[in-house]
């Protein structure tokens, strides 16, 4: 899809070149504590002046300027399925839904701590639905051991889904295999591989001015192998950031600069997304919250810095509310909102998010798809042409008639208008008589029915046996431990 | 306040131009039908060909384009306090909560038809929300018999708000009274009553191509005392309306020309407002809907097309679901978002509004505000200055630390952050101990707690008293039936 809306500013674009310039300023004078050794030799040879002893890293601007220079402005990426393919550039507009939760929760469950099978279930939702885009890490699938725990979700996307799938940068050990079962998988060369992004990680650095072992470690695995790192600081207003936009913004892009940086320096031209995860904090209570008119002028903001610099990026939406209702609606679409006349690239979280990213909701899931659904049929063109306007309609009805049997009406009325996916339209009385649901417990029924009717998308049987096998071989060696 | 969102289009401007010139070929060439016998004579004195026949008129291009000519593009409201004047042109951004309800509902008292009580009870909530900027006809008092019904709108009006008031057209000697009672009460000379809008009222079309005889009576007497009519057909999609939202959007520029036209024609530069409310009807039960892609879509194209001629000019959101749901927050905040895209000067039914009208909601009114607030949160201005670039505290906070602390931090967290009005930051476990209260029913006591605690605005006594006395006199006489 291409973003139709017009990008909106909240600071002029002097404004905006001066926060560019004091994160530069930011990377040189200040610097950035880089805990992985071999990250901070590589900022080294590339000309950072590195303290072994403080393990901080000042990075130059002209370091940053090279690396900006050679990350590309657009790249594909690429799915299981040629259709779901997906172009990495300004004015691209790609959902995903709420990612990262501890918990799952829905209606006839309860809230509870993520399984593999909710997490293949989550998988299963994001497939049934177009308009989601890209496959995140939903749900973390809690029951299995952190050793194993990427096999579980490399299969589940594998077997589950044609949509471009999400690899955890939870060191070089699993992000080496998850790259391996992903080219079994999908029957991808090593040529094919090393030459488009078949997959992508995101990096969140730990601010303030901080790039932790596995994190630093997945900047350059991702960037060496060519895959797409989304680098995203989480920069809560407040808390590990500034209190105020400009300078949360301020601290988001430097620590994104820096990574970008050290990608570039590993891969020159390897893809890379420019990501910024801004909100505030409930200053009463400490928490993060979302869909705030903050994050929203941060959402702007970083818009602003993404073209600033040219390069893709990623929003995202979401909610503090603790159950799927009218607070969790109206945050999540107020947050999308912001990420769309941001003119974002990718809008994570854009559906099931709740407490902060500590719950994914199947209900909620659904009813912000149907959101999400109608700010997509936005993009569609509508017809103005002599058809649209109608005038053999309007000399067909006289005053005070209807249009319902127009000729002009009958031949449009099955396609003209969205269909919904939850919304209910019936009179009160007929809703009454069926028994006064509402959305949110009409989309248990809806989610239960897609995972009830699903039918995975066509894989080749070969290969997943042959991914099998090496999971049974991987697994009887021992698992592979995340790095920390 | 001023609309800080970029405007959207849907259509190409020469589409805009062609529409336009298919509503001006509507009026000219199939004419549109009017009821009124003295309106057909302005028409015709104006320069229209009219049919007494069939009561049709046939408006040439010439005498809309001198209507527009003299309609004029910018003009004040004036309220009973200076504080709540408001500028009508494009740029300004107004919003009204719903309104024409012929039922009321919250979680106290159910769903019943509507009172006077409850209307003054809505009208209490509206003056409290600094962001509903005019008083619509919140619900219809059906308590209240019609040929009194005036006199219990107006003093409910004059006694508890401030804000710019609402007068039906349902006839002259009801529009006549409430012009004269806002006089009294207000303290309004002829003069001044002459010189500038102090009230308004709404005109909606009899779609399509119908002017019926209140409407037609009321376009006549607002423009003939210079106060603001809005002018409104009501065009549902597939309905009253062509299906598609070219086709429906002729017909409603081609009907608002019209009585903006017959407006002109009785006093030249008399204050109108252009207005759409153009939605689609689901087309299984025909029900009307609202917060669709379809009603995004026409709202934005109304933009253009009053963006065309220059006008102030009135959108509308608004939500078809039976309770104030998930469905009905992501249904008003689309709505709403499509208006604010649109560049709406006033945005109506943008809090409370269910089933399309029928009901408005207590709760839905102030989970509603809640957004409204947000969205008007955004048009004001955030610093990216210094202080908000915020270097100080990016030096002072070390890498891994946390800015909760730091001076500018300390010097900002009272006032750095929109204040929720119903939304709970809560994290699950606290939410849990206060007993896991959703927002809709949170909403319940925020309602309760602004009707408990209001004070009415400081009106003068001797005033309402003549206004008191000015009713019972009017009353005694028999009041003053509506016309049709």
């Amino acid at each position: 899809m291409r973003n139709p809306f017009p990008p909106m500013n909240v600071f002029s674009d002097d404004r905006i070149a001066a926060i560019h310039d004091a994160a530069l300023d930011v990377l040189e004078r200040l610097g950035v504590k880089v805990l992985h050794r071999q990250a901070r030799a590589t900022f080294k040879t590339g000309g950072a002046r590195v303290d072994e002893t403080t393990e901080m890293v000042h990075i130059g601007r002209d370091m940053v300027k090279a690396a900006l220079a050679t990350a590309p402005k657009s790249f594909p990426l690429i799915a299981g399925n040629p259709d779901r393919n997906l172009l990495m550039e300004l004015g691209s507009m790609v959902f995903q839904p709420g990612a990262g939760c501890p918990h799952a929760t829905d209606l006839e469950r309860g809230r509870r701590p993520g399984t593999e099978q909710d997490f293949r279930e989550l998988i299963t939702l994001t497939q049934h639905f177009d308009v989601l885009h890209m496959i995140p890490p939903l749900v973390e699938p809690q029951d299995v051991p952190i050793h194993l725990r990427h096999y579980a979700m490399t299969k589940g996307q594998m077997e589950l889904t044609d949509k471009v799938p999400f690899i955890y940068a939870r060191g070089a050990g699993q992000v080496r295999e998850a790259f391996e079962m992903l080219q079994i998988a999908r029957g991808i060369s090593d040529s094919d591989f090393a030459a488009h992004s078949h997959c992508y990680t995101i990096i969140n650095t730990n601010s303030p001015r901080q790039l932790d072992i596995p994190m630093a470690q997945g900047v350059m695995d991702f960037a060496r192998a060519g895959q797409m790192a989304i680098i995203t600081p989480f920069t809560l207003m407040g808390a590990m950031a500034p209190i105020t936009v400009a300078g949360a913004m301020t601290l988001s892009h430097a620590e994104a600069l820096a990574a970008i940086t050290l990608g570039q320096l590993i891969n020159s031209g390897a893809p890379v997304c420019y990501g910024t995860f801004t909100s505030n904090v409930d200053m009463k209570s400490g928490a993060p919250i979302f869909g705030t008119p903050e994050h929203f002028k941060a959402s702007l903001a970083a818009g602003q810095l993404a073209r600033h610099i040219g390069l893709p990026w990623r929003c995202a939406s979401g909610s503090a509310a603790n159950l799927g209702d009218v607070q969790a609606a109206n945050e999540t679409q107020f947050g999308t909102w912001g990420c769309l006349l941001a003119g974002a690239t990718v809008t994570l979280h854009a559906a099931g998010w709740l407490e902060g990213g500590l719950t994914v909701s199947y209900e909620k899931l659904i009813t912000d798809v149907e959101v999400l659904q109608m700010m997509a049929e936005l993009c569609t063109a509508t017809a103005a042409d002599e058809g649209g306007i109608a005038m053999d309609a309007l000399e067909e009805v006289q005053p005070g008639g209807h249009f319902f049997g127009a000729a002009h009406t009958m031949e449009r009325y099955q396609t003209e208008f969205y269909e919904p996916l939850v919304a209910d339209f019936a009179n009160i009385g007929t809703w009454e008589e069926r028994g006064s649901v509402d959305a949110t417990t009409r989309a248990t029924g809806i989610w239960q029915g897609i995972l009830r009717d699903f039918i995975p998308p066509a894989g080749d049987g070969d290969r997943l046996a042959a991914l099998d096998h090496y999971i049974d071989d991987r697994i009887a060696a021992g698992g592979c431990a995340p790095e920390s």
